[in-house]
């Protein structure tokens, strides 16, 4: 491996690098080979550069030409060579270096996303795409203060999805303002019990801060305050877990709602 | 703080040294608070000994006496000791030892209980606990496999609720053999659908491996195989996260069907 390519892939481990040189780095077999598959690959991300081990091109021998034929450059290197210059402590056999698709404001009309207020932990951000992917939502409307999502620990810990799953930037709290929506949901201690709020299909769920929650800034925008029913003594539930305890009671309630729907016609 | 304590603390990042001592580590402020409030500790873990900075004892001035009376030795110690002999990477203030609850069997009968079939992941543990405390189930049977409960990385992120769900751990296959029941739920690709399960207000949800979910060796004592609907393209969830999904759609059925049961009364 060159060290040109050793400097700039360890480079890429900084937020201030990628967004100078516009690429991010995409570790471990399943996310790159998601990477490389225009099925999974749903926004079309394009690679610059693939870095794998003997091992992974025994593995993929039958895929391995269309992959280098989407690549600008592509190396096999040794495993200690690419553990050297990845972030993973596993034993990891691929690397690639992905163009950042850029930072533009999305058009959000006709479904659901989540804007993050003040997520700060890259495995929680993570894990939050992940459970945003698994239903089905493909936007994610990002405070300035939320941890990077092309940050090397979000992308492992997301699984691939963010591959399905787009983020936009922005000064959250003017964002809110300037897209005005009645179905503004976040959750509170005081808020209306999940189990019995009337979901829209449409709208946007908000996720506070980890250690703080929502913040009253921010507050004034929420048209729906929820609350997650507590049963035991726990005082708060992980940003994570609180995200997806919220997206599978609105699902639930659409499924729910449409099949009632369906069954008065 | 004498080296024999120091070295003392220091063993029991160790498991090995953990079953030796019979003791493990309370590390952070909120959890020791908690271990040292009987409202909070309800299974009456005893503390032998405490370590706090002087900011803590200042922050602390009123209750000092009367968590003092509760522990065999204090001591007064700098933050920079505290963060060597701890395993936390932040600025804490406080730091307990404790006596390791005895790894008794317990009685499950009426009531639902958890049982981890190899959870690896000390981080997926304790917000595992964190979920069952949330949602107010206080047992858990543990494999032997799963990783440990008094471990300092589970500790401190079950946020307090180790305090209130007691393991078991056992063998699993055993276990589930011995103590017979028609309500053992469990996450599989093919099982029911959630939203439509009929749930037992008792019984047992099984939550399986981080990378391989339920062997076939547990799988055969699943009276229900459930799924979580997906909307998206997300492969899989989190354990954890599928922890809190499944224990809310639980506690979410038993909750409507008494309220339905009530009026048809």
């Amino acid at each position: 491996m060159l060290k040109r390519w050793q400097r700039l892939v360890k480079s890429l481990h900084n937020k201030k690098f990628r967004y100078q040189e516009g690429l991010f780095l995409v570790e471990g077999e399943k996310s790159v080979v998601e990477l490389l598959t225009p099925e999974t690959n749903v926004q079309g991300i394009e690679v610059e550069a693939l870095f794998y081990t003997p091992k992974f091109a025994q593995e993929y021998v039958k895929y391995l030409a269309s992959f280098q034929k989407k690549v600008a450059y592509s190396e096999v290197v040794t495993q200690e060579i690419l553990q050297s210059v990845g972030t993973l402590q596993t034993n990891d056999s691929i690397l690639a270096v992905a163009h950042l698709p850029q930072n533009l404001p999305f058009d959000r009309a006709d479904e659901m996303v989540l804007a993050l207020a003040d997520i700060r932990d890259p495995g929680n951000l993570g894990t939050i795409i992940r459970i945003a992917d698994w239903y089905g939502i493909n936007k994610m409307i990002c405070s300035e203060t939320t941890t990077d999502f092309y940050s090397p620990k979000v992308i492992s810990a997301s699984m691939g999805s963010f591959l399905r799953v787009r983020p936009y930037y922005c000064q959250l709290d003017n964002y809110l303002r300037e897209n005005f929506s009645d179905s503004v949901y976040g959750a509170f201690l005081d808020g209306k019990n999940i189990y019995e709020e009337d979901f829209k299909a449409h709208g946007i769920i908000v996720i506070g801060n980890e250690s703080n929650g929502i913040s009253d800034e921010i507050a004034q925008y929420i048209s729906h305050r929820i609350t997650i029913p507590r049963f035991g003594k726990a005082e708060s539930l992980n940003a994570a877990i609180a995200t997806a305890i919220i997206c599978d009671n609105w699902k639930r309630h659409i499924l729910f709602h449409k099949s009632y729907q369906d069954r008065k016609r």
